[in-house]
């Protein structure tokens, strides 16, 4: 069987349940992303954008309050400087300028934190970033070096390499599970454009799947073993699919559902 | 005798000698403003420019660094989201955007004094915002807010208003004295454009007159008083002028002759 | 009876039927406004985003290209540059800068126009530039001048001055009707925030009312004489509202039954 | 003896004497790159910026209106939409964006040539994208297919596999040679930053040299033969070195030598 990184204790410090994540805020200006209002009320943890890939001063304050209001934790989602492509475009920036950018954008979402008095949670690159530090270990350390500016862990998708990079930098590594897109049979996710649509039952069932057996299934139906052993799952689910209410709703449901049961 | 506004006891608080401040950092990728290396090691307290009117977060960070270098004390210095315009052209933005974007700018900046670990000392509006701030007490007051999330002191030019309506607001305003432009006889800066062109010695002899007599003389040669009493000055000066090195580098000389005749 | 200004001839020297027109593209990258394939085939007329309040190179392209694909004639949507404000916030820019800004939107049309061997049909200033335009008759002779480069008209709600100078600048003003939003007694149309909402039907009825006693019906329920005339209509329909399908879905068969009557 | 690719014959179709070429209009705003107004009066061909990596629709304007001052012919410059990194940085861009982009800013520039009656001469493609050009053949294709739709040749530096490209596509390609920097054994160019500086009287020799002997030194002390035949050479220079007066004024004195004797 196909096995995730086998380490995920990092989650146990930060979590005492499982929890669901989505990144919030990504309109500009008048532009809409995801149903942010309908959201919040539904997750624990928000990644908030911050006016690189999407995102702008208005509209940070706004998902910080409604963050607050709904008991949700914040963490910084900044990206490349880039709102045409969405932080989605490959391009060459240096490690040093990686680790600016960073210090940057979340250095700029803590103010609105700090004028709410709530802490800043944990940082998570967005997009070509998130996939720059995975190809690129200068890349990787920039970023956990601007996390540890602030004291604060990095949050990612299970990978060892990653896990063991953070280490030796001494930032915490929280490790992430994916429900509304396909794996693939080397437990990495399909690209969501190449992924098969998820229903909300089929994330229902993952989800409790996933908290109950620690596996998760292929999109070839072989068994992966996730390996988050006792610690909580940090559920990731994209906003931005029109069926992201839906899947959220359901996702909610069975992580509920697998908490309770957890707590007798 | 025409008077600046009766009081700077403010200044006292924050600072123990005369000081000089210039605006920093107001180059864009590869395009540069004024001599940034050069001018550090000539001033006490530098403005960073903080990636909306001008500079940029590599900008940001050489700043932050060649100022802990020279022992120079770092605020932020936010502007309106106006790089082709320098943040010099008139917008209508409503108050509570423009608090939104003062506690972007100035968080940004603090991620890189944290990243040296270096205090943010205040905030100081740049060019139309300045103006802004001074023509709509709305404005006004929502940097003050920022500032206070920041618990910093703003600082500007002595005007008797913005001094009561910080003080309303809980927050400290520093102020400021220039000499390499003209004052008019109602006691206001003539704008660069418009104002006669300063020599080094003629900057040398004002900031002189001015530590001395608490008084400058206006373009069409009437004193007036600046009251700054026993408060030490905050020698504020233009590093964008085409003669800002041989301006700054006389009106460091001056300002030394005066603290070391205080010293005595 | 209120009356809006009393002539639309040129209107007839352009169209030679009733015809509707609506802002398209207005998107920025990932980021939607309104739902334009759907649109499209709909209208008559398209006034293009430019790239500067919204829109950008790849989504003007596809919009040249799918009105070549339905026979909609094309013309610039040129804006203030202010994606976040979505060209909407109020700003001082000189004239001389705004003809800069018209040419330069509407050559980068242009291009995409000639690249698939279509002609610029009209200007049409969005947003805060066109009130800029009704507000300050430097800036409307400037955006003039820029239509002048192109010999293409200027089209615009009915206006006697916009008119008057337009003609001084040998300038042609094709002048618009609006019926999805409210007008009040002086013959000005209601902010579309503060008009009341409009279904298809009320809509459908306005526009069969406008071509047929060349009059509309105020917020307050008095009339507004048209004074179009014998001229054809240009009907601008919003594509930004929730419901702008259905409002441009009904205002299409109102349109086409009119171009009917006028038929026989 | 190394060779450059054999032909230059298209030089032949648009220059009947060697020419100077220059990029102009680099600054932003308020921010300047080279000095426009003495490098204008030297040349005789610019390519001016299009807003993208530099340059706005008020330097735009302002460049042209020098080009025409001075009869010189002036080309697009089209970049990467990369302001803080001046379009050098590598960016992954589909093709058929890239052909947008130059379509975009390549009518912008069109709109204010038009305004003053004079023609777009070439496009050049501004660094990062140039080098794309190079490496990429769709790319190379898009930029080709833009300046089709133009009716424009390309410009760039002499190189076999873009002149038959350029042929494949129907467009012609104008071969520059550059005096002030470097060229390898393998007959490339030094990148400037690792370029040994040039003095103006090297530049001078240099020029004489390329324009007698059809050919020129490398930097290890190698022939290296040009191959533009009888055809003119258009002699591309740095606008942007801090030592571009110098450079510029000793190489027009060159240019006009050859081209004096030329004459006889």
């Amino acid at each position: 069987m196909t096995q995730l990184s086998g380490s995920a204790d990092i989650n146990s410090k930060y979590m005492d349940k499982h929890e669901i994540v989505c990144d919030m805020g990504e309109g500009f200006g008048k532009w809409k992303m995801g149903p942010d209002e309908e959201i919040m009320p539904l997750i624990d943890v928000a990644n908030v954008a911050c006016g690189f890939h999407a995102g702008d001063f208005n509209i940070m304050r706004k998902m910080v309050q409604l963050a607050k209001l709904h008991g949700v934790k914040v963490g910084s989602h900044p990206g490349l400087p880039d709102k045409m492509g969405f932080g989605r475009r490959k391009w060459d920036i240096p490690a040093d300028e990686v680790y600016n950018m960073v210090l940057y954008q979340t250095g700029a979402l803590k103010a609105f934190l700090d004028a709410e008095g709530m802490r800043l949670n944990h940082i998570k690159p967005h997009g070509e970033l998130y996939f720059y530090v995975e190809r690129d270990e200068s890349i990787m350390r920039a970023v956990l070096q601007a996390a540890k500016v602030f004291g604060v862990p990095v949050v990612g998708a299970k990978n060892k390499r990653f896990e063991q990079v953070a280490h030796e930098e001494g930032v915490d590594l929280i490790q992430e599970f994916y429900a509304d897109v396909d794996w693939n049979g080397e437990g990495r996710l399909v690209p969501v454009a190449e992924s098969r649509a998820k229903t909300p039952s089929i994330i229902h069932d993952a989800v409790l799947q996933a908290g109950t057996t620690d596996a998760t299934t292929t999109f070839d139906n072989k068994p992966l073993a996730l390996n988050f052993g006792a610690n909580p799952i940090l559920l990731c689910l994209h906003s931005d699919m029109p069926t992201a209410l839906g899947n959220i709703t359901a996702a909610r449901s069975a992580i509920d559902e697998l908490n309770a049961r957890a707590a007798h």
